[in-house]
């Protein structure tokens, strides 16, 4: 029988796994969508690809989300159908793999679904495509083969089959035999998968998966408070069997792990800690750069004005609004690239700087010598307060990952000013649409990132939001912010899967602005070059949303992506990298929450692809 | 409250973790057994190391399997709890940690589990010690706190309380509250820890841990029957998602996909192959080194003679018995370190090789020819068949790690003969008692271990035995052997956890003999240096079994390590390491089937320790 595999089996950007399963000796492809967005290939120019190696599309996948809706919601999927269709018939795919609903909008009607799904095989027909309609194990309401299968016969039509799927059978535990009273040419399309059987019991998730407390998902301080209160006064101890740690330095795991028992005992009422003092806003974000130039290049065209020198250090703040960047071409003097790493080899996120980086943190603090205390009691290095007889004194402590973290005060009267260890120099004001920095992003070591985010949640006061996994082309990254409520800090963390990866490592500056388009004309007419991302982003998002007359064509033109949650709308462009930093462009409208997470994938590969 | 940390939380030798632990503020520690066992301190080196660090030691745990079983087996537990009492004392430990029982020889019966409990505490109260006793979230019979507490209040004995642990209450659901109702004074111990909330819902095992068919748990090749069955005559595609192949090279995932395809297509009864031609023995084992120095100090006192060299290259036949060894100082000619990682980046295992290493296999084949061609057919490299004009045409692959498997024939009439191409010089006959190759560990890179499974399994139709994991005092080790079912092949396949750790790398050649003190006496008495063993493992096997007079000590002297399993029992002992390559005797008597893995992470420490 002929053999494809899906791309989204394989490492890499599309052509290398085309490349490699034309080797490898495979007729045909699946294409999973995601790769298709991220590649810089047209349709056609993918056809031509898998033509010449000698490859069939055999699938384009998946469409999501189609059947058992309400009439205008239906209206709107077809209208994505369409868009997806005449896309496969670019791409010369004819079989278009639907799975089953798993929005919250699909009702529990097999009639409705049949019907829907016979429109859209009607529609698919005069594309000369057919829809293989799949059930997903964890479908809304369609989970089981024989259940989608039912619906396939309900709505009778030829442009309408099944896809099978072994790991959405197996998975399920449904016996397999009555695919046999399926007709054959019914049967559309069958993807393999083998899975390890379930082994996460409870013994492997103690001996595996333990974290310290307040870590991981349990209420430990509750159950302290029980065991108190039953009247134990021996020890406290720590006994975590974790995979992880098993390789990390002891030194530094031996501190997070003490670092959790004070926040345990702050939580169940036991000792008193200094209080938290929860910063209000980013003062500044710090390179360290062996070369100015690169990062001044992107700085000037960003809108930023170079306005004044520190008076001890080669450190230039450059501004725009409220936005501040420091860059130190000095000596690294402090301890940012602390190796985490036993017998010092370098680990991913310990790995020495080698190039400029974002090594340092201004947080705007209501009391930044309450909040050095407090960091002190939970065992932060504390960093020397001054750094010259001049200097104000400075209250500032070293993160995990060995970023200096300064809690201090612009310009407020009574405080310590940052800004007073600086003389203006003579500038033309900033002229951009910058108005603060709207996040940044700080890549983590990977064997400390649960700690990483304990210590800013403990040790800082903010908020942890979730935990988001997003696909790079080599490896799974994870994500999760720290936040104030008011969002005037915003801290993603982010681990990458891959340790060599330096893509994946390269930390970024979100500056916030009103007017994303008017922030990118300005960059890219001062010189500046944004990172291109790939037309078949943009043919997907016509599909997806609808926008006003020329928008997505800017867009388009200029690079920028585009995400829309339940709140409100995210447009964000990236400048291209300098040693280990980039910078983002971010305009949020209407109490957008996130990140664009969902466009990480595109941007990662179009990231890769430029270097 | 006084903070304490379980040595099991940290990462390294014990010396290391108390020193982290005393850094970081900890007041005191657990020690786990493990941790004592592979230390070369002494008991009460390790008790004035802890007092010149300021550390309590807390508790001594765990102390498994001792209650609610029939007379004679506690009568036994007895006997090793006493001798684990006589060490906490040297140690200083005032506490000991008993988790309910998991084995199948205790009974379901809390009386007599109180009853044998507290004949325990009785005996523990002779040596100033307490019985913490705690509830194990997968105890045979006792699962939760409050059972755990019921059994040891009807004991009713001053020295024995219970050990509350959050992640055996709250991993369960147990409501914590009813804690309040134990007296303070019989909680003798509280372990803390916290852990992710199980999010391996099908969901998340679908898209992280998908594998290619045979190389996970589903009948996948059932399923495939009954699509058959029902006259499906489309493509067969592989849809797999899973992290680790989105960070490997996408060629030889590929190729490792399309042999999976394959070998499902023979085993549904599409298509044929090529019959399995299933090895018979070990013909030979290569080791490739820039200097035959190091590596014949290991052979000769191993009792190994050279006999031979090869008529045209500088490889070096030594021979004891049916063992046979091959020392190659040429250049490493075939792709034996092809690195599997993309961009040149090395990755464990794929790491170059910069010193001696096992680079190839020669296995006893009954048709080596026909052997050859299923594994090509199965997409494994052939590698040249004849080297030069002159040798006999030898048929050999490359397995995905790029070891080279000889499928040859020894000394065999009608047979292509590698031996012939060996021409003997004159040597002493071998005097050793080593008789065979018993198995060769081949450490594998992470990226493709269960890949490298299925090879073994489909292409040369060995048996895979039961995955196993290993504690090296730096990460988990995961081991699967692959065997013939006469165990006249036996190779485990192992894989690190710790990309950069070149211990766990090592490859080595076990060598059978029928009196491992003899060999280790003969490598000894020739100048041969074995890995020493701690003091602490043999007091710990004096605990756990009987020895004849004598015997115990000869191990210590010797280095020699013990294990038992339901069938026999198994003595081995090691070489140092040379390059990335060691040896190690063993004897096998009464069918023990395995490779001694509870003894491994004591070896493992002692040769973190020697390098």
């Amino acid at each position: 029988m002929r053999t494809s595999i899906a791309t989204v089996s394989l490492s890499g950007p599309l052509t290398e796994k085309l490349t490699a399963a034309a080797r490898a000796g495979f007729d045909g492809v699946e294409i999973f969508e995601n790769d298709l967005l991220a590649s810089p290939l047209t349709p056609e120019e993918i056809r031509a690809r898998c033509a010449d190696l000698g490859l069939s599309i055999d699938l384009y996948q998946p469409m999501r989300d189609i059947e058992a809706v309400p009439a205008e919601e239906f209206a709107r999927n077809l209208r994505r159908a369409r868009a997806k269709f005449a896309l496969m018939n670019r791409l010369g795919a004819d079989t278009v793999l639907v799975c089953s609903s798993v929005s919250p909008l699909a009702e529990d009607d097999d009639a409705l679904a049949a019907e829907q799904l016979a429109r859209l095989a009607g529609l698919a027909q005069d594309f000369g495509i057919r829809v293989a309609y799949e059930a997903l194990a964890w479908g809304r309401h369609v989970s089981t083969y024989d259940h989608a299968w039912h619906i396939v016969e309900t709505a009778g039509h030829p442009a309408l089959g099944t896809c099978l799927d072994s790991f959405h059978i197996l998975s399920r535990g449904s016996d397999p035999k009555g695919i046999e009273d399926i007709p054959g040419e019914k049967i559309f399309f069958l993807q393999l998968a083998d899975a390890p059987l379930p082994a996460m019991d409870v013994l492997q998730w103690s001996r595996h998966h333990r974290r310290f407390p307040g870590q991981g998902g349990f209420d430990v301080a509750g159950l302290l408070r029980h065991v108190l209160r039953a009247g134990y006064d021996g020890p406290l101890s720590l006994e975590v069997f974790n995979d992880v740690f098993r390789q990390a330095e002891a030194g530094p795991t031996a501190v997070d792990a003490r670092r959790s028992l004070l926040l345990l005992q702050e939580e169940a009422g036991l000792g008193a800690l200094p209080a938290p003092v929860v910063p209000t806003g980013v003062a500044f974000a710090e390179l360290v750069t062996p070369d100015a130039e690169p990062v001044s290049a992107l700085l000037g065209p960003l809108g930023f004005a170079r306005t004044a020198r520190h008076r001890g250090k080669p450190v230039e703040l450059w501004e725009q609004g409220e936005a501040r960047v420091l860059v130190n071409t000095g000596p690294a003097a402090l301890p940012h690239a602390r190796l985490r790493s036993r017998g010092g080899t370098p680990m991913s996120g310990g790995t020495p700087i080698d190039g400029t980086t974002l090594a340092a943190v201004g947080l705007e603090s209501p009391d930044p010598a309450a909040a050095a205390r407090r960091a002190e009691a939970l065992l932060a290095p504390v960093l020397p307060r001054r750094r010259a007889a001049e200097d104000a004194p400075l209250d500032a402590v070293a993160a995990p990952d060995g970023t200096e973290l300064f809690l201090c005060a612009t310009d407020r009267p009574g405080l310590p000013n940052w800004r007073a260890d600086f003389e203006d120099v003579p500038h033309t004001p900033a002229a951009g649409a910058v108005v603060r920095i709207d996040h940044l992003s700080l890549t983590q070591p990977w064997h400390h990132f649960d700690e990483a985010v304990l210590f800013h949640r403990g040790v800082l006061g903010l908020d942890a939001q979730e935990s988001v996994d997003v696909a790079d082309p080599y490896g799974l990254l994870r994500s999760r912010a720290v936040t104030t409520a008011d969002g005037g800090v915003r801290i993603p963390l982010t681990v990458g899967a891959a340790p060599a990866d330096d893509t994946a490592h390269a930390r970024h500056i979100a500056l916030a602005t009103d007017d994303v388009v008017a922030a990118a004309r300005r960059f890219v007419a001062a010189g500046g070059s944004l990172l291109p991302i790939p037309a078949n982003y943009y043919d997907d998002l016509a599909a997806r949303f609808e926008f006003t007359d020329g928008e997505l064509e800017t867009y388009r033109e200029l690079g920028i992506l585009y995400d829309r949650d339940t709140r409100g709308e995210f447009r964000h462009c990236y400048t291209r990298t300098v040693g280990r930093v980039f910078f983002e462009l971010v305009q949020r409208d209407g109490g957008y929450q996130g990140y664009g997470a969902a466009n990480a994938p595109v941007r990662l590969a179009a990231q890769h692809a430029v270097r």
